[in-house]
C-alpha cells in the first residue's frame, strides 16, 4: 500500500498541534500554579463544573498557560501572584466547564470537510471528535482516508479517527465499491497515524457473531495494536458473541434492554441523539438503562453520529447532552457523559475531557441551561457570545484543498440507458416501496399490466423510475428498479451519496430529467441535485469524493436548505437523507444497488420482473 | 544501559501469558457465545456483580474458554449448547465478581518474591497488581529492577511495573544508596518491557513542584511514551503544580480535603487501606470527599501500598474493598473501586476489571460480605474454600530464582567501628528521638555529662546506639547516632532495609552483640535480626537484595510474626517497620544515614556532638 506521509505541523496555523505536547511543558505549568509566573489567560468569576467529581464549585478562576491548564484556583487569586497574566476574562454568572468530545460520528454525513465541520462543533462546545471516515473511504480506499486525515490536521479541532472498519459493507457480488480496505490496510493506517485511535463501527455484526474470517482478522489488527474497537450492533442475541469478539462501544443501542445488555457486557454505550422527529434519536429510550433499571452512568457517552449541514447548529453535542439531563440526568453528570467519559473510553482522559491540571485548555462558558457561550481552544477564544470570532473565521478561511484525484471521482464515461424495458406482457415486478422515516425499505410485488408507455404504468401504479450507476470506472454497470410511494411529482432526483459505496443513484418520473440529472453530477463530479422540466431546481454540489463540499459549513446549510425545501416542494415522501440510503444494502427489506436489486435478509440479487 | 532481554513465556506454566492474547481468541470466543461450541468451564447458579453497571444479577452463569469469558447468561443456559463444557462448576449461593485489580503496590514491603506474593493475592481474590519496585531499585538499579519483571513474568499473577521515578529518594551528599535512575535509564525500561505500564509514584513532590530539572525529565519520559503517572503527594498548597506536572493519581490523600482537591484537579484517588492501627490506614478519611462532600466515587479506587508478610492475609485488596463498603459504599461500588476503577485508570479495562466478554477470566466467588471463597485466575481454579488448590501449589513451588548476583549484595568487606567515641567532656548531643506509630522522628537535642562509660551514659539517658553501615561497596561509610526512648533492654537488632537506600542499619546496647548482628546480616547478605548475649534470637533472612527472602510466603510470614513477637519482648517501642524507616532522610525531622544525621526540613548534615 502506498501511503501518504502525514504533515507536519504548521507553527502559526490554529490546529490541534497549537498546544504543545504536555511532555515538554510541565516545567512552565508547574511555574504558573505555583505562583511563579503569570498565566497567559485568567477566566474568573464563574462556576466551575467538575467532571471528574460532578459537583460545580461556586466562584473559581481558571489559569491558563500554553494552551494548557495549569490551575483552577479562587476567583481573584491571580492578583496575589507576581507579575501581570496576558488575560484576565471575566465569565461572572456562568458556569466553565471542559469541550465535549464526540466519540462517534461521520463528518461525511453533513457533507463538509473537517475544516468545515470545526466551525458548527465549536459553535457547539465540542473541542474534539472521533470520527469514522467510511464514507470517503468506500469511495477513495485508503487515499480518501488519509486525505480526510490530513484535512484533520489542518482543522481548528482535535479530529481523531476510528478506522473504518467494513469497506466495502457487504461483497462485490451483491454491490461495487471504490474501496476494498483489507485488514492489512487497516493495519497500515494505525501504523502511519497516531491519531487513529480505535477501529471503526465493526457494522458487519451478523458476520462477526458468525465468526467470519476476514471480519476476525479486522478486529485482530485493532487487537494487536492495542487499540478499542468500536461497535454497530441489532439484537439481544447477538450481544455475547459480539462483545466476546472484542468489541467495547456501541451507538446503536436503541432501547433500554439491549443498552443494558450491552452494559453489562462491558461494552461503552454512546447515547445517540438525533434531531426529534427522526429514528436517530434512540437516547431518550436507551437511557432508561440509567433512569428505570438504575445502571451506573459512569460507563455512558452521548454522541451525534450523523448529522445534516443545517441540522448541525441547532443539533449539536451541546444539544444531545441537555437531552440527556433532560431525561434525568443531572447538569453534572449530563456533561461528564459528553466529555470525560468519552475521554476515559478513549484512554485520553489525561489530556482532554475535564479541567484538571496539564489538560489541553478546552473550556466552554456555558448559561444554567447548559448553552454555550464561549468556546475557548487550546486556550484560544474561539466563540464568543455564540460568534466565531476573528480567529476562528481566518482559520476557517484557510482551510486544506483536497488533491486533484478527490475532485475527479465520478467515473461515468458512458451515460447509460436510464431506465427499464417496458415489459412487453404483464408480469410481476420486484418494487421497492418507500415510507417514512425512510430507513426500512419493502419488499412489494406489484401487478404490472401491458400498457402502453411508461408514464401510464407508473401513474396507474405510484411507481417512480430508480436507478443506480456505477461510478468508480469499475463496471460500468447499471441496475433499473422501480419505487413505490416515492411521491416525486415530475422530474428527478440524483445523488452520488448513495451508502455506503456511493454510486450514482438517480430517480424520476422521465428518462429526459433523468438524464439532465445524472450530468448535472457527472459534470459537478458529484452532489445532490432536483431537476424538473430540463432544468436543475436545487443542487448542493459535492466535488470532493462525490461526497462532500468544499464550501463553509454555513454556505452549505443554507444549500442542504434550499434543497429540502424544493425536495419536499416536488412531493418526495421520504427526505433526501433516506433516499441517498436506497442502496444500502445491509437494511432490510429490499435494496438497489449497481448489481441489482438486493434482498437483504437473504443477502441475494432478485430481478426486477418476473414471470 | 546494558538490559537484561525479557524471557519468553513458558508455555507450560501458569502465569499472565498462559491466556493468549485476545486478537488470537476472537472467533473461537464468538463460537462459544453463540453456542456453536461448548465452554471450558462453566461457572453456575451464582448471582453476578457487574463493576459495569453496578448491580447484581440474580442466578447467572458465566462460560469460560481459553481462560476468557465468552459470555454470562442465565443459569442452566449451557444446557441449551450442543456439545457437554469441559467442566460446570457449582457456585450456588455465592456472588460471581471479577479478581481485584491492586494499582499501587510494593512487593519488597512484603520481603517475598513476586511469586511468592501470587499466593497471598490469589488467596485475597487479587488477580492484577501494579507493583513499583523501587527498593530493589534503591539497592541493585535497574537490573535489580529488571530481575523482579522477570520474576513477574514467572509469576501465576498479572503484574505490571510502576516504573519507579524517585531512586535514590534524595542526593549522594545525603546518602549513598546503589540504585540511581536517571530518565534515560527509566525511558529504556519503559521501551524493553511492556508491561512498565505507568511512571511509579514521583515521590519528590516538593522538588516536581519546584519545576527540579531531572525530575521533570523524569516525568518527561512517561508523558513522551503516553504513559500515566503516578504519585504521591501531602499538602493541599501543592496540588495544582503537581497536577500540572502530568501527576494523574495518589495513594496519599490521607484526608478529606486534600482528597477533594486533588480529585477536582483530574487525579485519580486511591484510597489506601492498611491495618487499622496503623497511620497507613487513611481510606476512612479520604473516603469522605464521597460520603461527606458528595463527589462521584468514579474516579476512586483502593489499594494496599505496603504490607508486612504476616499481615497480608488479614488486610489484603478485599479486606480494603469491605472497609470501603463499611465506609459507606454500596457492595457493587466498592467492588468496583477494587477492581474496575484501577483497570480503567489503567486503560486495561477491555482486557481486566469486569465480567465483560472478551476479558481475561479472573474471576472470584465471594459470599455476602465478600469475603473471597474461590478464585479462578484466567479460567484456572487457583483458590477453593479459601484455600489453594493443588494447580496452585505446584505452580508456587516451582519459583523463579534470582540470579546469583542478586544474593551478593551486603558489600561490607571491613567490620567498622559500631559504636560513636565516647565524649571527652561534656556537650549536647543531636539525638533522634522515637515515638509510635514510628513515622516521624523528633530531633532532641540531649546535653551528655562526662562518663566513663557508655553504659552509664545510655542507662541515665534512655539511649541506644544507632548505627549505618553503606553497603553497597561504593563508600565503605558509617555513620554513628544515638536513638532516645528506642527502648531495647539489651542486645542488638540489625536490618539490610533500610529504606530507601537500603544500607545496614544496627542499634544496640552494646557493640559486641551489633558486631555479632552485622556479621549475621554479612553471613546471610541480608535480613532482619535480633541479638542478644552474641546470640541470634530471632531472624528473617532476606538474602535476595538484601530485601527479600527466597521462601513462600506463608514461611516468610511465620518468621516474621516470630521476630516481630522476640521484638516486642526485647521492649523496643516502635515496630521493625518503623525501625527500617529509620534512615529515610525525607520524613521529619532528623534521620541517620550512611553520610551522617540529616535534618529533613533543611536537608543538611548535622553533627553528632555540638560544642
Amino acid at each position: 500500500m502506498d501511503h501518504r506521509t502525514p504533515s507536519q505541523p504548521s507553527k502559526t496555523a490554529l490546529t490541534r498541534f497549537s498546544v504543545a505536547p504536555l511532555s515538554t511543558m510541565t516545567r512552565r505549568l508547574a511555574d504558573v500554579a505555583s505562583g511563579r509566573a503569570p498565566a497567559d489567560l485568567v477566566i474568573t468569576g464563574a462556576r466551575v463544573l467538575s467532571t471528574y467529581s460532578e459537583r460545580i464549585a461556586p466562584e473559581r478562576e481558571i489559569w491558563i498557560a500554553g494552551g494548557r491548564i495549569a490551575a483552577v484556583k479562587s476567583a481573584g487569586s491571580h492578583r496575589q501572584v507576581k507579575g501581570t497574566p496576558g488575560r484576565v476574562y471575566d465569565a461572572k454568572g456562568g458556569i466553565i466547564a471542559p469541550g465535549l468530545v464526540d466519540p462517534h460520528i461521520h463528518i461525511e454525513s453533513s457533507m463538509i470537510t473537517a475544516c468545515a465541520y470545526a466551525e458548527a462543533a465549536l459553535l457547539n462546545g465540542t473541542t474534539t471528535i472521533f470520527c469514522d471516515s467510511h464514507e470517503i473511504g468506500n469511495v477513495m480506499d485508503a487515499a480518501g482516508i488519509e486525505m480526510m486525515l490530513e484535512d484533520a490536521r489542518h482543522a481548528p479541532l482535535s479530529i481523531f479517527l476510528t478506522v473504518p472498519s467494513t469497506v466495502p459493507a457487504t461483497s462485490p457480488e451483491l454491490e461495487t465499491a471504490g474501496g476494498d480496505l483489507t485488514p492489512e490496510k487497516i493495519a497500515a493506517l494505525f501504523d502511519s497515524w497516531p491519531e487513529a485511535a480505535a477501529l471503526g463501527e465493526k457494522m458487519d455484526f451478523v458476520p462477526v457473531t458468525m465468526g467470519d474470517e476476514r471480519s476476525h482478522a479486522i478486529l485482530a489488527a485493532a487487537l494487536e495494536r492495542g487499540k478499542p474497537i468500536s461497535g454497530h450492533i441489532y439484537g439481544r442475541e447477538f450481544v455475547a458473541a459480539y462483545a466476546a469478539s472484542g468489541v467495547t462501544d456501541t451507538h446503536e443501542a436503541i432501547d433500554r434492554d439491549i443498552a443494558d445488555d450491552l452494559l453489562d457486557a462491558g461494552v461503552w454505550i454512546f447515547l445517540r441523539g438525533g434531531p426529534p422527529t427522526t429514528p436517530w434519536h434512540s437516547l431518550p429510550e436507551a437511557i432508561k438503562t440509567i433512569t428505570e433499571l438504575g445502571s451506573s452512568h459512569k460507563r455512558i457517552c452521548v454522541c451525534t453520529d450523523d448529522r445534516d449541514a443545517d441540522d448541525l447548529m441547532m443539533f449539536g453535542m451541546d444539544w444531545v447532552t441537555r437531552e440527556a439531563r433532560r431525561a434525568g440526568m443531572s447538569r453534572e453528570q449530563a456533561w461528564s457523559m459528553g466529555s470525560l467519559h468519552p475521554a476515559t473510553r478513549f484512554a485520553m482522559e489525561g489530556e482532554i475531557g475535564g479541567l484538571g491540571g496539564g489538560r489541553r485548555a478546552d473550556v466552554v462558558l456555558l448559561n444554567d441551561e447548559l448553552e454555550v457561550q464561549n468556546t475557548w481552544y487550546g486556550g484560544e477564544l474561539v466563540v464568543e457570545n455564540k460568534r466565531i470570532t476573528p480567529v476562528l473565521d481566518g482559520a476557517l478561511s484557510n482551510r486544506y484543498r483536497y488533491p486533484d484525484e478527490a475532485y475527479r471521482t465520478v467515473h461515468i464515461p458512458q451515460v447509460p440507458k436510464l431506465i427499464p424495458e417496458l415489459p412487453t406482457e404483464s408480469c410481476t415486478a420486484n418494487v421497492i416501496r418507500v415510507a417514512l422515516p425512510g430507513i426500512v425499505l419493502f419488499h412489494d410485488k406489484v401487478q404490472l399490466d401491458k400498457e402502453e408507455s411508461w408514464e401510464a404504468l407508473l401513474s396507474k401504479n405510484d411507481l417512480t423510475f430508480v436507478t443506480v450507476i456505477e461510478r468508480h470506472g469499475r463496471t460500468g454497470g447499471v441496475a433499473h428498479g422501480l419505487l413505490k410511494d416515492f411521491g416525486l411529482k415530475s422530474g428527478a432526483v440524483a445523488s452520488s451519496v448513495g451508502h455506503d459505496s456511493h454510486n450514482v443513484i438517480v430517480a424520476g418520473t422521465n428518462e429526459a430529467d433523468m438524464r439532465v440529472a445524472l450530468d448535472t453530477l457527472i459534470e459537478a463530479q458529484g452532489g445532490v441535485c432536483l431537476v424538473d422540466g430540463g432544468k436543475v431546481v436545487a443542487m448542493v454540489a459535492l466535488p470532493i469524493a462525490g461526497l462532500l463540499s468544499d464550501k463553509r459549513v454555513t454556505e452549505v446549510a443554507a444549500e442542504t436548505q434550499a434543497l429540502k425545501a424544493a425536495w419536499e416542494r416536488a412531493g418526495c415522501k421520504i427526505p433526501y437523507m433516506g433516499f441517498n440510503l436506497i442502496p444500502l444494502s445491509v437494511i432490510p427489506e429490499i435494496r438497489i444497488t449497481d448489481k441489482g436489486l438486493v434482498l437483504v435478509p437473504e443477502m441475494e440479487l432478485v430481478p426486477l420482473y418476473e414471470g
